[in-house]
């Protein structure tokens, strides 16, 4: 048996590392950005404990464009490396000077911010770039600056140089392939999107601002202008303050920085701070949503110590709070792995089940300390509410205490106020309550009218998830049952023990029903004849409650076989009606069949079943019939 | 200066390789597959070649799930390695043995599919395993097999085996976060997704299979189940083939193959096949896809030598062909470069191009050699060839050709037919050729019915991007112009030279227009006299083609400030209706309210914006009347 060691050789892996080390080219920046942060906190830590003599001041990280030399400068005012730190550091891919820095000054320096890991970032600039410098110039004044210099082949060059200022630069002479990263619109792009809230003020060029004319300055006096540093970044955003030291001003302007071609602002915020079992800190905001569940998603960003990673936190964050926006920073989140894993994994789950706690919790205090303003933002909330009961048992819980059922004249109810008011009226014969609800106020009218003249509470549920909801409610409550007003002749949908009676006897009834089979399409419409009150409808359509749940869960998802069964509805006709008794007893078969036709037309326009050729019929009959 | 040599330092970089080589961890599976694979054409290139002695044979790649001892093998029958090729293409990272292979035999073997490149693959097996064994016997007879085995470390052992089959078993001590790939679930899913098509056939366990019962078999005879091989993969999919090898059935069979789950048959497939300048095959299908622009993306799989790569085929794929479905097979296509490298990228702009053109080249071809068939399909194909035209100017000019404009009849025009069939009928006193369109048959019935009463041709454009292409032809195109039916009176729309003759006089014009405007809510309608034929509609609602078109064009993007304005409508009254001439005659107040509320009314239903209360009451009010 032999045994040996398996051999990475330089000349194999370089080429790979620079071609592969990233799956997005464009990474480059972030990377170079982020050693140049841990560069200056490494010599802020330093200065912090007293370790060197220097001052700290306000250093600057500084992007540069040389358009015209091909070339693009990154440089900080950090730590600095001397010629045999770079031999230590860059010669030796992979071997990462920040882990070494938090083991060597592991108490003092854990939450001093550093970013690196791997040793790999400074690779990833032979991305984009055919040959890098660097310039470095150490924090420790009698150590002369070095200037390291690599084509791409595994071979480089280092010398002296006569930089005196504390710091490195980065000069990545740009490849062919990637002169897009000579743009300065290109750099600010990324600028924005990777490192907008990172620690260290990071300057891109420069800007005019004009300055305001002093109180006494003469009428005439032109405002003067000045040009000062670019910075792109706001080094300390609201997540990593403490909630105590912020107000609700700040959460909105926060906002306006995260979403800047956002004009609305959020309903409300949830500030995530945590640190075990892990550490997790963020805002997240409630935007309006409406009844809109699409093109919502990926809005919230996830950071790693203010770098942004990116905004798909799927995985992360529970399915129906990926509606809501904001931030979450965690260095505790495994990133480069299968989203399978991803789930699997214990912290990430804790990470899930925390989020979905500090949501609830706040929605429920948020009710509790002005139910007023809770009510008017229902409407913009409640998507995401609704979807979270429908997926997470836990949530559903806690949802009891503050989700809203809103009638269609604007009451909110708690399911238990709800019941309470309604249990008395709406219990049927058989002791189940029937919760009464229409899906849009407009086009099932009459029906609503109908049920508030029995003196009902009608809902008003009209999100696209309410048929699955409304099952969940039913499986979960006891003796209770949801109805749309429309379902039926309203009478039917909640049965009391009272007899109807009917002004037709037997034989007319018999007779009528007859007539009207006649006239009515029987593939469409059952005919189906009810006593009911004189004042009410003569004709009516309604559709099954359970087949039109069906198919409306079909469309979102779901309901199964019956979505596809053709649309069927009933005809219910008021015997009491005077109408009716007209219709019964006029003798031409052709007088007869036209008001038939014509109620039925009537009962279809309000069911909104009456279009085309048949509604350019109904008008014209109409218009002669006012003349 | 000192000159030097970056070191990549085995302690270093294996942990990174280990547990970043991947954003994936489940690709190790494929990598591995891919290694078997390559194995066993490299075998099957040197016996046609004649350069080895052996019968290639029928060989298999085997997975096999241990779960009790945690284990996971993959077997080949290829090519085998010996104890000191193990040493070479092991145990040196990144020296790929495809790549040193291909360059031995390169002018017999360019087209053997070979996968393999960079020599990393296998290391993949490290994201998911804490100890990794290889057994492997050379197709060299005399050389004896090889057992290497390493822990994760990278230190590996290395000795003799008495394996005596030709071809390589690779077995995954599965590591504890990975447990999933023991689950015969997992990967079968694995083996789905990433190898269906692979060249070598994968056997994956076994399964039943009845054999027919024979022909004289006895009456109470069971036929016989026999156990057979499970293969999950189909070796020679229909892209790798030639189209002239190829019937109808054959393109059906495989779109089936590719998506089990879809019931619906593809309308028509485009095979591609290209080797200059660049390499592609690759099959696309049209799906029927009707007016949904939505939820059909992503569906084109990409592939590079058989091996599955991914789905979104963003940046390789016109936008406007994402919702095809299919498959595209490619070496050529850079795959771990950004995006907008990707767009920018010549061959990949080439490979995009040659697409445009091969499937205008397609539907210019089914138009031509069978139109009925071609009109029948219409409907579910035009949605990516209007998104086509507004997106790519190539695909523009060429959809000349094929692009077809549908009357309300069921009528297919060409733009150059339409144009000639209405040039002289719908030319307006300006000479501007007016082409008029419906967006919806039922909803636009009666101005619809207006129109064809004149002789005119009304097109059913109905797509939701109609609003911006015809905004592309209306500039593109001379001295034309697009009106929707309802956007005034059919007479103001195509104007003629025709002095319109009124029944009334000027101060009974007068007397009605303040009578009406009285009664007539002057927030939503502008009243406007027109003197129309006598049998035209009293009343009607419309508006203004402009206005309306922006707001469409807001709601699928675009339109700017104009999509918020209110909305605002034309109330056209015809002073010629028997009707109108009553209202300004009748005497009392109230009733001349009454009928012009009545009609206004009979109006509003029209355009399906009567609602809620107000229909409510129109219909109780009509059911009174019909008494």
């Amino acid at each position: 048996m032999a045994t040996g060691n398996i051999n990475v050789s330089v000349e194999n892996i370089f080429p790979l590392i620079k071609k592969f080390l990233y799956s997005d080219h464009e990474i480059f920046l972030r990377e170079l950005i982020s050693n140049a942060t841990d560069a200056t906190l490494k010599l802020k830590h330093l200065t912090s404990i007293g370790e060197v003599g220097v001052a700290y001041g306000n250093p600057v990280i500084e992007i540069k464009v040389d358009k015209e030399g091909k070339k693009l400068h990154i440089i900080d005012q950090g730590i600095g490396m001397s010629s045999d730190e770079i031999e230590k550091y860059i010669n030796e891919v992979a071997f990462s000077g920040a882990e070494e820095f938090l083991e060597k000054y592991k108490d003092s320096a854990k939450d001093s911010g550093i970013i690196g890991h791997f040793g790999l970032g400074f690779y990833s600039a032979f991305m984009v770039a055919e040959k890098v410098e660097i310039i470095s110039k150490s924090y420790n004044e009698d150590t002369p600056a070095a200037h390291w210099t690599c084509d791409g082949s595994p071979q480089f060059t280092l010398e002296a140089h006569d930089k005196t200022a504390r710091g490195t630069e980065i000069i990545l002479h740009i490849a062919e392939d990637s002169t897009e990263f000579l743009e300065d619109s290109r750099i600010n792009e990324l600028l924005v999107k990777y490192n907008k809230f990172m620690p260290i003020p990071i300057k891109f060029g420069t800007k005019e601002e004009t300055l305001p004319l002093p109180e006494d300055a003469a009428e005439d006096a032109k405002p003067e202008t000045v040009t000062i540093d670019n910075i792109i970044n706001n080094p300390t955003p609201a997540w990593t303050k403490q909630p105590a030291d912020l107000e609700d001003e700040d959460y909105k302007k926060f906002y306006r920085e995260l979403y800047p071609a956002q004009f609305e602002e959020p309903l409300f915020n949830i500030h995530l701070n945590v640190d075990y079992p892990f550490n997790l800190t963020g805002i997240l905001y409630f935007p309006k949503l409406g009844n809109d569940m699409n093109m919502q998603k990926d809005r919230i960003q996830l950071y790693q110590n203010q770098v942004y990673v990116t905004d798909n936190v799927e995985g992360i964050v529970p399915e129906f709070l990926t509606m809501l926006k904001g931030v979450i920073d965690s260095p505790d989140i495994p990133l480069n792995v299968s989203r399978s894993y991803l789930q699997a994994d214990g912290n990430v789950k804790k990470i899930a089940s925390y989020i979905t706690r500090k949501v609830a919790d706040k929605l429920s205090s948020l009710f509790k300390s002005n139910r007023e303003d809770f009510e008017a933002k229902w409407n913009d909330i409640k998507i995401v509410i609704e979807y979270g009961m429908l997926s997470e048992d836990k949530f559903f819980e806690k949802s009891e205490k503050f989700t809203l059922y809103p009638s269609v004249d604007g009451t909110y109810y708690t399911y238990a106020e709800l019941h309470e008011k309604i249990k008395d009226v709406q219990t049927d014969k058989d002791g189940k309550t029937i919760i009464l609800y229409a899906s849009n106020k407009d086009q099932q009218h009459s029906y609503i009218e109908a049920a508030k003249e029995k003196g009902y509470e009608v809902l008003l549920l009209d999100s696209p998830i309410v048929p699955h909801l409304i099952q969940k409610l039913e499986s979960s409550k006891e003796n209770i049952s949801f109805a749309r007003v429309d379902t039926d002749h309203i009478d039917n949908i909640i049965k009391k023990d009272e007899e109807a009676i009917s002004k037709l006897s037997d034989e007319e009834k018999e007779s009528l029903k007859t007539t009207l089979t006649e006239v009515v399409p029987a593939e469409k419409y059952t005919v189906q004849l009810e006593a009911m009150d004189s004042s009410a409808s003569p004709f009516m359509i309604t559709q099954p409650e359970f087949m039109r749940r069906m198919k409306e869960m079909q469309q979102s998802g779901g309901g199964g076989m019956f979505g596809n069964f053709p649309e069927m509805y009933n005809l219910i006709v008021n015997t009491n009606h005077e109408l009716v008794g007209q219709i019964l007893n006029t003798k031409t078969k052709k007088k007869q069949e036209r008001l038939i036709k014509q109620s039925l037309d009537l009962a279809r326009l309000s069911q909104n079943l009456l279009t085309g050729e048949e509604l350019t019929q109904f008008i014209k009959r109409s218009y002669e019939m006012i003349k």
